[in-house]
């Protein structure tokens, strides 16, 4: 049976069946979200309106044997910055969607009825069902209740009570491996979803009939190729697989660049207090797990999961971000209460790192002290209890800042930046300001060559050559994201040249098609080309590319950098 | 003594004096106001940010002769929608300012320090005080304590407590020749009077020069012609004076045009129970003033001074767009508690477009029901009070539309739409698209030929003529409100070429120059480009000017109609 794609229409409750068009044939998770919504979107409409869609999809190499490759991409016009979007994270859905011959999930229009509905996916199509039951429970109450009533091997899609409340920084839900909890986080897709009215996707694979693997020697030797590289690069295989991403905090903290209350310093006093060499001793004395893979075939496994005091589970995806923004940049060194924070954030569903700007900025604003751990628990309760409070917090940083009259507020295109301060580590200010989808450091992570000296060095506090680095990284990573790939792969991809020769090789005798490395990042392009059209279409300009005035105003310590780039220059971004 | 401008610079707390520069001897107004903004103001700067400015106005007549000629423009960029914003006025500060000689007076910068100033404008130049004697206190007592200290002829112009949040609803209120309270209203002026840390300026214009008038023979006889002209039009000279603004209740509401239930339909059910008619009756049966002009000068006197059930004074300046967006809009039908929500309004300092719209889109979100009166009080009070909830709302109906995560949210460029439906009177729906501002009808108020068949008639309901309809108005409303006139002087210069060219006799007259009737439209153009350069440069598109999209999804009752212009149509607009 030919790979096909599904759409859910929520206004008339029906769904359909289609072949994969000719056009889309070789495009997976970024690309084909991208793709659709570019094609199928009114640039125009309003996110949370019928005209939107929701499309899941996983990568290209999703379901194979290449190592990292099980990410699930969902894209829409996003509630929160008003541009195109896609978000991609780990979990067991995107594979499960992949064994089933489903190349994309697309849901459409907005049903009548006041009332939510759940779709469950299987070897038979999707079938959508009214369903209140888990209405306004949390994400790990919905992932709970679906593994017993579908059994364990259950694939899940959920939104918490902030994406059924339609907050612009709700996420979605991803059951992991371990029955825990990833998310797509950024750019409130959860808020789509809950505008559709859907709670959950269960997603059941039995009888599915896998990925098809044309050549699946010259498929194997390449994947070899791909999880070696993987395992003997030192960030890779070591750095992230010891430490987990929140080794970046001392990295981080050493050049500078570790946004603290509110971005007004580039160090955190307490820095140690939180590293992740700290949370590492913390995870192992507590009985807990230091690395852990988000989905089925990852090697770098730098999740963890992180146990309470009394060794009861407490949270895992436990990142870098999370710990950085509600850490440093909201003067919170109590690990335990970041890791609460988490634990209840992924169970609203909301993306963490808007959560940690918003909150810093209202810290500004006086509504809680900076360091008050207890009131910032309290504060991400509110938003999951959508109290006024909590909406102000759940509409995203952007509107943190309008609602209490700031003006240091670190948002591009209305996304709250993440753990990096783009005046002392400008590539990825480059980043933040050229994303198609609003600050992004996924989208181009040049702290890669800026602070880790991947892939080379580009001096971090220089403007030579950021343009060109980004602009690099933001093409690769638009073909990493379409593959289904994790973004760290990009690490052996930047200093090994066999890495990348073994993606195209995977995808090639998959495929049967022939193309050559070239074709990979002419892809990435075209990617980009894409978004952006939507964007400007959407009635975007160069005028948004561009970072918040203070970051050019207020130099940051301890290097006294300030954002010195002009526009013009950011505009050369696009000359490709 | 040459007329001149004077600067604050709130950072060095400096004063500044200085003749008008050549290029701005034939600006007043929002003429000036705007050629500042767009000249000295980044186009991309932070609305409550040093970079930008508040600039102070009174119109090119204002301190003559020549009637109802008393408005004040005041200007910068917008903290509501970003675009550059002109807000006028009645009251008493334009002619203080203009018997001064003071043709602008420029706010520019921000302190330091953590305090409230105020500035005293008196023959002798701007002095800055440290003032805090009157934080957080409301625009009546405001008046009423400096009135007080200063006597009886003071002209005051202050923000209430949500100009000193920097919410971006502020507005400024300005002191009307009793004593009571006119505003600035719409774009968020008074958030950036607030940022600036003032929180009053008290004009005395004792000693000061007055305004120069070269040919007093020639003014006098075109003032007799343009009052005569005013007077003898049925709506300036009867309907306005009669029922205030309020008239237009039951005159839209016939039209099928009075926005109800947040734009959910065209007809109210209980207009009557708020419509100018029985206003009227109300009023007069507690011996309060059916009809008041706003400043001395005006032959119109739309406004009123409306009374409790105890004969006490309760408010005034009660227009129908309050009267509609509080009343229809949000279902609430009892005049009385309208009328305390409007003191509540201009005490706190908001304008009462943006709350009304809000309102009405928190309603339609569950926050208090429709017709829930009480409940409005609060939720205005909140505001006031700077509760989260208050916040929200203070914050402008795009925001509240945004953490509610709604889609029916009338808003162009986030300026809440006022109290005409566009699908039923399409004519206006040009100008809340078109309008450098926002939606704003003031900007170009096809009311007149749409319903009350001034200047003609255009067919609300149809397409054809609307947009040269909104262009021509446009156009002469730049000049109109350059002049410091009243915007209702359209109703006669409408219908009688004498009163056109009785205005640009009294320019003429006032300033020994030539200029012909084309000259005066020409002005009005070139001011609207600038306008519309500012925001082409602030990052604004032809998207932009759209009306969103559940005008075109939802036809509106009585009439069925639907917003149907196409977006080219709409940028047809700027060919002039």
């Amino acid at each position: 049976m030919a790979e096909r794609i599904y759409r859910v229409n929520m206004t008339t409750l029906k769904t359909s069946c289609e072949d994969v068009p000719e056009k889309w044939k070789g495009l997976g998770g970024r690309g084909l979200t991208s793709a659709v919504v570019a094609q199928e979107v009114k640039p125009t409409c309003h996110p949370l309106g019928k005209n939107n869609k929701l499309i899941f999809a996983p990568g290209l190499l999703t379901g194979t044997a290449c190592a990292n490759s099980g990410r699930l991409s969902a894209g829409a016009k996003s509630p929160l910055t008003g541009t195109i979007k896609e978000s991609n994270a780990g979990g067991s859905a995107a594979q499960s969607l992949a064994r089933l011959g489903i190349r994309a999930l697309i849901l459409e229009g907005l049903p009548e009825k006041d009332t939510f509905y759940s779709l469950l996916v299987d070897k038979d199509g999707v079938t959508i069902r009214e369903d209140d039951s888990l209405t306004g429970k949390g994400n790990y109450d919905v992932v709970e209740s679906t593994i017993e009533k579908l059994g364990k091997k259950i694939a899940i899609l959920t939104i918490g009570p902030v994406g059924e409340m339609c907050m612009a920084a709700a996420n979605i839900s991803v059951r992991d491996p371990d029955g825990n909890i990833r998310s797509l986080g950024r750019g409130g897709l959860g808020a789509v979803m809950g505008s559709k009215k859907i709670k959950y996707i269960a997603i059941d694979d039995t009888g599915g009939e896998g990925v098809k693997v044309l050549d699946s020697g010259k498929f194997k030797a390449a994947a070899k190729v791909f999880s070696k590289a993987l395992v003997e690069h030192p960030v890779s295989g070591q750095g992230l697989r010891q430490y987990g991403t929140n080794v970046l905090v001392n990295v981080i903290n050493e050049c500078g660049g570790l946004p603290t209350r509110n971005f007004r310093y580039g160090r955190f006093e307490d820095a140690e207090k939180i590293s992740g060499e700290t949370m590492r001793d913390v995870i192992i004395s507590r009985s807990g797990k230091p690395s852990h893979g988000c989905h089925a075939g990852c090697v770098i496994k730098c999740s963890q999961v992180y146990n309470d005091k009394d060794k009861n589970y407490l949270t895992s995806g436990f990142e870098y971000e999370t710990i950085w923004g509600l850490g440093a940049n909201c003067c919170v060194s109590d690990l335990d209460i970041l890791a609460e924070a988490d634990r209840i954030m992924d169970d609203i569903g909301i993306d963490s790192i808007e959560v940690a700007d918003g909150i810093a900025v209202a810290m500004e604003a006086g509504v809680i002290p900076f360091g008050d751990g207890p009131g910032l628990l309290r504060l991400i309760r509110e938003i999951g209890a959508g109290t006024p409070l909590g909406r102000i917090m759940g509409a995203g940083t952007a509107v943190v800042g309008k609602v209490y009259g700031r003006t240091r507020v670190p948002v591009v295109k209305d996304q709250g930046l993440s753990a990096y301060d783009p005046r002392s580590i400008k590539g990825i200010g480059v980043t933040y300001a050229t994303s198609t989808m609003g600050a992004d450091h996924t989208a181009g992570y040049t702290i890669a060559t800026n602070a880790l000296k991947v892939g080379g060095f580009v001096d971090p506090l220089k403007k030579d050559g950021q343009i060109e680095l980004s602009r690099n990284l933001q093409i690769s990573t638009a073909f990493i994201d379409t593959m289904g790939l994790c973004v760290f792969v990009a690490f052996p991809v930047l200093d090994n040249p066999a890495a990348f020769k073994a993606i195209v090789d995977m995808i090639n005798a998959k495929g049967g098609g022939e193309i050559a490395e070239e074709d990979a990042l002419e892809f990435g392009k075209q990617i980009l080309r894409t978004e952006h059209e939507f964007n400007l279409a959407a009635g975007f300009t160069n005028k948004d590319d561009r970072l918040p005035e203070f970051f050019e105003d207020e130099p940051v310590q301890p290097h006294d950098a300030v954002w010195d780039f002009t526009g013009d220059e950011i505009d050369t971004f696009w000359n490709f």
